[in-house]
C-alpha cells in the first residue's frame, strides 16, 4: 500500500468515526445500550463501505459530506450484522478483530439489543444528517438501504448461509449467497454513493457493474486471506474456513484457480472504471487496496 | 364489547392482516426466512396498533387506507420486537398467545434472522407502500417510527427493562420503562396517524395527549389480566409477573389502587377525545375496549 493510499485510508476513517461515535454519544438512552453499541462500533474496522461510498461521490466531482449521514447509516447496518452473526446461536464467535465479541463482555441479550438498537437508528440517521439532500433521494436511499440489508438482501444471504451449513455448495450458489450477503451492501455503498453525486444513467449502470466485481474480489480475498493471512492482521485464527467444512473459492476452484479469478473480477473492475468518465484516481486505489489487503 | 365493535375490529384486523401476509408473500427471500417471518406475524395478534393508527385517520376525516403501508410496517417492528423478546437470551418464553415462540418452531438463528428482517422490511414497506403520501411526509414518518423504535424508545426501554431484573422499582420508574417499551410505538400509531390525516397542531397536541393516557391504561390492563385473565384468553400462565417477581401495577399501587388508575387514565384520554374536533367513536370505542379487553 502506497503512503498516499495509507494517509488517505487514515483521513477517511478518521472523519467517519468521528461521526459515527457522535451519533452514538449524543442518544438519550440507557448507557448500557450505548456503551455496547459503541464497542462494536469503534471494535476499529476498515471502514471499506463508507469510504467507498465517500469516493464515488468524489469521483463524480461533488461534496463528499453530502453522504456522510449515509456512509454512517451503512456503517451501523454492517455493525449490527456482525454482532448478530456473532452470536452463540449463529456463528458462535468469541473474538472479533482480536477483541472479545460483543456478546462475550456484554451478555447475549445486550448484544441482542445492541445490534437491533444499530440497525433501527441507521435508518433514523440516513434520514436526519443529511440536510442537503432531496426529500425524494432520501426516501429512495433509505428504500434501496432497507432492501440491500433486509430479506431479499444480506438477512437473506445470512439465512441461506445457515441452510447451506453442512452442505457443499456449487460455484454458483457460492456466488449466489456471497452476493446477498455481502455484495449487497458494497452495491449500495458504490450505488448510493453515485445517487448522491448525481451520476447520469450510463455512469449509474457501470458503477454498478464496477460494484459487482468489486463485491466478487473482496469475497475471493477473504477466502484466501482465510489461507495465507497473518493470524495477527485478520484477527482471527488462519485456516478456520477448512476447520468448519466451508466452502470457499479457493476449495471450488484450488488456491491458484481462485487467485486468477481474483485478478479477472480487479481487472474487469478497472477496465469498467475507466470506460466512465469520472475522476476515479480514488476508486482504481482502492481496488487495487482490495487486491493487496492484509486483512 | 358490542356486537358493532366486535364487527369493526375484525374487519379492520382482516385488511391489515390480508396486507402483511401479501407483502410477505411476495418476497424473493429463501423459504425458511419467509416461513419464520410470517409465523410470527400471522400469529393472531390483535392488530391494536395499526388499527389505531388507521382509525386516527379516519377521525380526522381521510381515507384509512392511506395509512396502510405505515401500518403494516408498524406491526412488522412490533412483531420482530416480540420475537427478540421471546428468545432464550432474553425473556426465554415458549409460548405466545398459546401457540410456541418462533425460535422454539425455527431455532434460534432463524428466530434472530426473523426479527432481523422483519424489523429491515418495515422501513421498505413504509417508504415503498404509501404512494399517495408526500415524500417529505414519508420521509417524516420513517424518522419517527426509527425514533419510536430505535435506542431512545421500545429498544432502550428492553434494555432499561433488563438492566431492572431482581430490582424494585419505584412507580415513576416502571412508567418510565413502559412508555419506552410499549408506550412510544403506540404514541407513533396515533401520532402517524394524526400526520397522514392532515390534523392541525392542536389536534395533534391533543392526540398526543390522548396516546399517552392510552399507553398507560394499555399497560395497567396488562397487569391486571396477569393476575385476574383466563389463561385461555392470554394465551400464557395467570401469575406470570408474580412468579418472575417483576415490578408491575398492581404490585405498586394495590389490585384496587391500579384498577382506579386504570379508569383514571381511561376517563383522561376520552376527556382529551372530545375537547378535539374530530369524527371520534371509533377512538372512544377503541378506548373502552382497551379497558374492558379480556386479552
Amino acid at each position: 500500500m502506497t503512503d498516499n493510499l495509507m494517509a488517505f485510508l487514515n483521513e477517511k476513517k478518521l472523519a467517519i468515526d468521528t461521526q459515527l461515535t457522535k451519533a452514538i454519544e449524543k442518544l438519550h438512552a440507557p448507557d448500557e445500550l450505548k456503551e455496547a453499541m459503541n464497542y462494536s462500533i469503534s471494535a476499529g474496522g476498515k471502514r471499506l463501505r463508507p469510504i467507498l461510498l465517500l469516493s464515488t461521490i468524489e469521483a463524480l466531482g461533488e461534496e463528499e459530506s453530502l453522504g456522510m449521514g449515509t456512509a454512517i447509516a451503512l456503517e451501523m447496518i454492517h455493525t449490527y450484522s456482525l454482532i448478530h452473526d456473532d452470536l452463540p446461536a449463529m456463528d458462535n464467535d468469541d473474538l472479533r478483530r482480536g477483541r472479545p465479541t460483543n456478546h462475550k463482555v456484554f451478555g447475549e441479550a445486550a448484544a441482542i439489543l445492541a445490534g437491533d438498537a444499530l440497525l433501527t437508528y441507521a435508518f433514523e440517521c440516513l434520514v436526519s444528517n443529511s440536510e442537503k439532500l432531496s426529500d425524494t433521494l432520501k426516501l429512495k436511499l433509505t428504500r434501496k438501504l432497507a432492501h440491500a440489508a433486509g430479506p431479499e438482501g444480506m438477512v437473506g444471504g445470512q439465512q441461506e448461509d445457515l441452510s447451506a451449513e453442512g452442505r457443499e455448495l456449487s460455484i454458483d450458489q457460492l456466488k449466489h449467497i456471497h452476493d446477498l450477503k455481502t455484495g449487497r451492501l458494497l452495491t449500495f455503498a458504490i450505488e448510493s454513493g453515485a445517487l448522491i453525486g448525481g451520476a447520469n444513467d450510463e455512469q449509474l449502470k457501470g458503477l454498478r457493474r464496477f460494484s459487482k466485481h468489486l463485491g466478487l474480489a473482496f469475497q475471493i480475498r477473504d477466502d484466501i486471506l482465510d489461507i495465507e493471512g497473518n493470524e495477527e492482521d485478520i484477527g482471527k485464527p488462519v485456516g478456520s474456513d477448512e476447520a468448519n467444512n466451508k466452502s470457499t473459492y479457493p476449495k471450488l476452484l484450488s488456491l491458484q484457480g481462485a487467485k486468477d479469478t481474483l485478478h479477472d473480477h480487479i481487472d474487469q473492475a478497472l477496465v469498467v472504471l475507466e470506460s466512465l468518465d469520472l475522476k476515479s484516481s480514488r476508486l482504481e486505489q482502492l481496488t487495487h487496496y482490495i487486491l493487496d489487503r492484509k486483512q
